[in-house]
């Protein structure tokens, strides 16, 4: 396809422009997708507030976005897997398939990995994206773009699961009910645990957390959230943690909080970096710390688990905010992260 | 078994004792065992010189001793599984077999264990103990009972070694040379793997270690141990790292030593009990900790692993005292950690 | 409890009768349960109609029955997690605790097991019995007793489940809808499989699958089960295979159903012990046959699968039959195969 | 690197020949490897003495060989991992990198594998080989081309131990003492695992077993194969069975000799294709049947197994034919399979 398209970028810390460019070609193993949705993730934020994530320096003009749904509008010559008007969700990190990390399956883990909007490499808050033919997964006529675009975060919550072995008839603590302890909440009930015990000090993300199938909620601002754990379980404790609030206090108390020989799977980011950790008690209990870095396997999953009814993940959306508005969408997400959960942005 | 036996008992801090008692009778389903060869664990150590690790406090006399080798001289009515004369390995706790984590095969969190020398149950320096046959296992004839004491040590090596899935073709890296770190050693080799590579700041651990089959040592008191642990592996880490030495320094070189994905096993405990730790980086390379308490199913494989030929485990033995010099014992492994790794004291 | 009871006797092949037997005394680690409704299990039907299932030889008078349901009438010594009047599910298995198997967790393989109604030890078509209390699972309130008998066969679903690891975003096939087969389809439901289909040769069996969860049926009387299997899945093939049929056939259309590397999981007995199998292609498919005997560790998450409204599980009761009516009920379930999928007998 | 090669065909149906090829280019992530030993497989044997291997059908000119060693003597513009003069390995089989099977990390099961000497893909019966840079594994000093052209074989035994989950404290059989059946013992030595009981119906192969590490040797012709394993286990039977004879008996006697809740590994492809089994009593036992196809991930912990001196790899070589002696070597492998065990062909 000619012509030329809108791109959103980041000019520097704190601003938002646009750009044309070119629509890009595809390969012979890529497929032309037209964006309809693309969320805001809480890295999209860091960059632009600060300009960076650890090593990763924002070079402005930077497009942002990683999170995307949209329709197949071109394939490449060798692309068999989909057809123009295929509507897919775009996994979003081409890998190398020769390293010891891809080859293992374990291709979150690869070295050269090229990732929307991880600097140096453009995201897509853009009209069009050429991608893989193998990251881009078709969704089902009941599953809609905006959904598809929420399979991104989703991933994670449900590669968290799959981390910490979330199972049927086990007792789950989130703590944090920010978009990714909500997708926890989803993953946990995609995998049939039934109980499922959100901890946060915000009630507004409480209510949402309860609304998605949290069976309790404790929020940690007016009661000690280990005591009332225990409460809940009548002294047993927990079978299994995912800790998404990136803190030193709620990864200790998720120590406290779960039974021996139980999983605690680290989801979220500290500010330091640091933690200060309860270890002599993990060892008595001998927990198990999994640790996430992004996802592997799981769009196929995750959309297949949307397409069921099992859950229903536009119900994370907060905000939605139009693709010229995109200024704004930034700023708000960045100023109201209490209210603005899981913000998107409507291309099309 | 009628009779008196000698007991080494624990008079208080810092003073032991001997008193006489009763041979111990054997009940249907026990063996009594005349004790030859009983270790001196970092534990004893501990209750010897403070009188409690954590809320675990020794209420004088009190006998310590928890890693016993010896031989049956009397069985129990409904024993079937051994005879007088068999040499055993006697693993010390007693597990309730009904809770959730016996029935599940976790049986070293059961909550009601009795464990020799964990207050309030007495341990083993002692002439004989009457125990749980299916405790105790037999040794076959080309091992001795001075290496069916070191079973209980090497039994946490070996665990360790499992948590950790240690297998063939990776290179591991022990932190601390030790007693632990110099079964973990052990452990590793009779797993299969082949480049094992150990960190210590005391250079006689250290040559121990080499003996012991460790392929590379790193002194750490005079090198940086993760830039040469870099330089060994040409920049690629290690797959995995079993951590004995209990300290927040070791622990972060794990974190930094490892490859993408790895396994760190805690083993040792620090001695406040907290650990300033590098979780953002542990995140970024998905790391899992596991951690290890005592030990499970790994009498058996260990006594095979030493009947095989495969490890000298009598080879960790730094001292050897006699039953007579019990205060001597417990004061020069005190006084003398630097030089006496692992002692044990010759009952019989 | 002092007094007399009735007991429903397997008297000789084919024939019941009713004894009057002294009400269990129970001992320090038990409940007596008064039994509220009791399933017939295809195994009950077998030693009625033949006397026999393998080595194991009934010796009238026998007692059949082994998925009770019921509430606790009075409770041992020492006994603290159950109290009269909790209605219970009972596990019908008490295992050593002390062999290999029992401690690493595989109980149900456990040499010693005193299984109920498996020769020599009676069966539990009576009114009362004393049962150990760790094998008594306390039944929430919206837990029926009559679901409570039932957790015993879904038990068997839900470990053929776990024994094939079945997860979210799989498609599974079952073989056969009798009971075990309907009860794998509700295991499969509960675990998050989404697309679950049954292959049997009776429609009315079919249509139950369907009310309970199926997703698609096949009637392979009717049409070629692996072409339209094949069909189904864009000739992609299944993820999972649950054979519950017992038969040559089904087994050897699992072998081409399923996608390379994927379980077959065996749960049904062949007529003749025997199964003449297509192994070479399960070879290059890399298939992993696993295979069932009764289950583990499954009564705590099948009743909280059933508490949480997850399934109903008495939804796959097609004939409930009162305890005075035990001849009938054994008859009736022997001629009629077709229509009497699952039975219970409801003794109060 | 410019010039002809000399190539040796199969012609037709037990005729080889040899025919000058040009010297292969390399492509940018490609090394050009001078080939130094190329070992004989069965399945060589199989496509020369008929023709084919179910749908795989030759089409002459065709060349056979797929276990290759060699020297890089020119590397693609991107390889970095290997440089001239590298002695190597080469794993046999390009990947998509793309299927589901390779990104789950499973790619022995890609569809589109192409694999030396599979119809149609040639093999490396031949001076020089163009090959995947990842696929080509560096061989330490003290490994020899010899060896590295029989990491290929050793890696169908290293991936049955794999799958098989073999490890220290078992007592293994490997049934069938063949080439795959000597490098199963060796990969169960590797694995740490004490007890290795080889059985056959050829004295000279059981001796051949022995002198590589089998514990104990069971001749099959001689006595009944199950009894001996008994009497040898002292009725407890083993741990796990490396199946390699391919045979319905063998197939049996490992139902019978492992233990409940045990792992039987089926490498072997029996004639017909078809096998009859006693699945009952495999149910009864709650057998699980691991299948091997190939192998994945192993090519780097075979070689350093080697390396380390765990075992001596080429000691399973019985026979080792030059290149202009190809026809004998092919014919006197096919009319003498009880004495060439493992024949290997000297190009260079």
């Amino acid at each position: 396809m000619n012509g030329k398209m809108k791109v959103a970028v980041m000019n520097k810390v704190g601003e938002m422009g646009y750009e044309e460019r070119p629509i890009p070609k595809v390969k012979n193993k890529e497929v032309l997708v037209q964006l309809e949705y693309v969320g805001i993730c809480g890295s999209d934020l860091h960059y632009y507030e600060t300009g960076r994530i650890g090593d990763y320096i924002v070079k402005p003009p930077f497009v942002l976005g990683h999170e995307p749904g949209g329709v197949v509008v071109e394939i490449g010559k060798e692309v068999t897997n989909l057809k123009v008007g295929d509507r897919v969700a775009l996994e979003p990190g081409k890998t190398c398939g020769k390293c010891e990390f891809c080859k293992t399956g374990r291709y979150n883990l690869c070295p050269d990995v090229i990732f929307f909007a991880t600097p140096p490499y453009d995201g897509v808050f853009q009209e069009y994206v050429a991608h893989d033919a193998d990251l881009c997964f078709k969704l089902p006529d009941n599953v809609s773009t905006l959904s598809g675009a929420l399979i991104e975060p989703l991933a994670v919550g449900m590669h968290a699961a799959s981390q910490g072995d979330a199972h049927v008839g086990q007792t789950a603590v989130v703590t944090g009910a920010g978009a990714i302890g909500l997708v926890s909440v989803l993953a946990l009930k995609v995998r049939g645990v039934s109980n499922i015990i959100v901890v946060d000090i915000m009630q507004k993300r409480l209510d949402k957390a309860l609304k998605l199938g949290a069976t309790n909620i404790i929020n940690a601002s007016e009661t000690d959230a280990v005591s009332k754990l225990m409460e809940i379980t009548d002294g047993k404790g927990c079978d299994l943690v995912i800790e998404t609030a990136g803190t030193e206090i709620t990864t200790n108390q998720a120590i406290h909080m779960v039974k021996k020989g139980s999983n605690i799977v680290l989801v979220g980011y500290g500010k330091t970096g640091m933690m200060n950790l309860e270890m002599s008690l993990a060892l008595d209990k001998e927990i198990t710390f999994k640790t996430v870095f992004r996802y592997r396997h799981i769009y196929p999953m995750a959309i297949d688990a949307v397409a069921s009814g099992k859950i229903n993940l536009e119900d994370i959306v907060t905000d939605i905010f139009e693709f010229d508005d995109i200024q704004n969408a930034m700023d708000s997400s960045v100023k109201n992260k209490a209210d603005i959960v899981k913000a998107v942005v409507r291309i099309k």
